[in-house]
């Protein structure tokens, strides 16, 4: 008898296990800093994270003050450590860490993301930050779309979360979520409102209806404060999940049909591309 | 004896008085509309405002219930109102108004932006909302920097505003603010949060550091219900002003250094438009 023909099942909304883990690494001490980050993605794996984000320059600390002290802690995107990281990962893991990177005879300021099976992207941060510019060369990549065990997932560093045209532009290749590894400095605000990167990362998900992961530092580093801005935000554009202690914890609902938000509407179909 | 040779005078910071006035408009009623608009533009010469804006649709109302509707209330940009409106106002100030503006056999959800000597400066819609797609034809021209007494003016409309590319691409052609006539019907929101509408606003602003003024409707119609989200946020990104009644009034510094944002960073230069 034969098989009767099935209809393609409609794609259904999925459910993502988020955490943002802020780590306060030592800053030039690359060696307690990496069992720093293993010790995190360890307790994610323990409880069953599905995405796993990491602060920006995790391996080095961020107010790098030579180069010399730069070269010290920084890693080529082959260092065994990565796999090392990457077999602890169960098969439906991903972590996004921010590392120093060293290639060639130059540092990047680069965001990896590991799945079990290694290394499934890197991106290398293309707007720098201030002082950032006297120590790393910027990306010359666009960030692009990787497929992860998640979902379809961009990543950005900070400054980059900024400027619209990224989030935006990783929305319209197809990303699901968004990862951003940060440090973020503290700067005024009035009082009861969010940190100014918290609001442009939730009007970012807002506009595009993609979620939102950002990972801030934490801990003292020579006298720099930091906002502690991290924020997991829906898609549709508020944020959400538990702070314990240096972790947020959240369960993001991806829905498939996100992107349409009125009988006639669709935020990524309605642009007009030759207008901008 | 010859001149002595003068340094160009340094760009120094503007202030700038804004007055965004909401308006509740009678649906299809032309007369009283025009009437209404017209004592918002008295109050405001008499306040000595520099730009007054006013809400989308102040001409006819939101919630068309049907083209003859739309018709009976609809206005060519020749119309003499226009120019009366103009003749009301000082040499220093301009006004962004909503209309429903009829031209050749086709209707558009308009802002008409008026000087003293006339219409500066017309937009149309381009991202149609929902019903309004069965209405209006969406604009074909991409949004312009306008010139007017109080600077360089963009002009945006409702949710327009929700595509970054749109404050994004005005601030990059030279904007210093933006003016946002909206209808925004209410939508949920976390308590303690803006409005999502204003929430993309703050980041816009604080993306490209250009003051946005958004002017929303007040008053029932059939039944629907507004955000009553009218905000003036400075080129900070944060909201600013006093609430009195129906509008909302603000001192805006427009500082000519402000998209500077540290020794090695300008918001509008660090953009890497080879990567978008």
């Amino acid at each position: 008898m034969p098989h009767e023909p099935t209809a393609p099942a409609a794609p259904e909304t999925r459910d993502v296990r988020v955490r943002c883990h802020e780590l306060a690494p030592q800053l030039g001490q690359l060696s307690s800093n990496l069992t720093m980050i293993e010790e995190a993605i360890r307790a994610a794996v323990i409880d069953e994270v599905d995405l796993l984000v990491l602060p920006e320059l995790s391996t080095s600390g961020y107010y790098l003050r030579s180069m010399d002290e730069a070269w010290s802690c920084a890693l080529p995107i082959t260092h065994p450590i990565l796999d090392r990281w990457a077999r602890l990962l169960s098969p439906t893991m991903t972590v996004v860490v921010g590392i120093c990177e060293s290639r060639d005879d130059a540092l990047f300021n680069t965001a990896v993301t590991l799945g079990s099976k290694g290394v499934l992207g890197v991106y290398r941060k293309t707007h720098l930050w201030d002082e950032e510019l006297t120590i790393f060369t910027a990306g010359h990549d666009r960030p692009t779309v990787i497929d992860t065990p998640v979902g379809r997932l961009g990543v950005l560093i900070c400054y980059d979360l900024e400027f619209p045209e990224m989030p935006r532009s990783l929305a319209v290749g197809g990303a699901a979520m968004i990862a951003v590894p940060t440090n973020w400095p503290l700067v005024p605000k009035p009082s009861g409102e969010h940190a100014p990167e918290v609001i442009q990362a939730m009007a970012a998900a807002r506009s595009s209806r993609v979620a939102i992961a950002c990972c801030d530092r934490r801990g003292a580093e020579l006298h720099h404060e930091w906002t502690q801005g991290t924020s997991i935000i829906g898609s549709d554009g508020w944020p959400t999940g538990t702070l314990s202690g240096d972790r947020v914890d959240a369960l993001l609902a991806i829905d498939p049909y996100r992107t349409t938000i009125s009988p006639r509407n669709n935020v990524i179909h309605d642009r007009r591309p030759e207008l901008y």
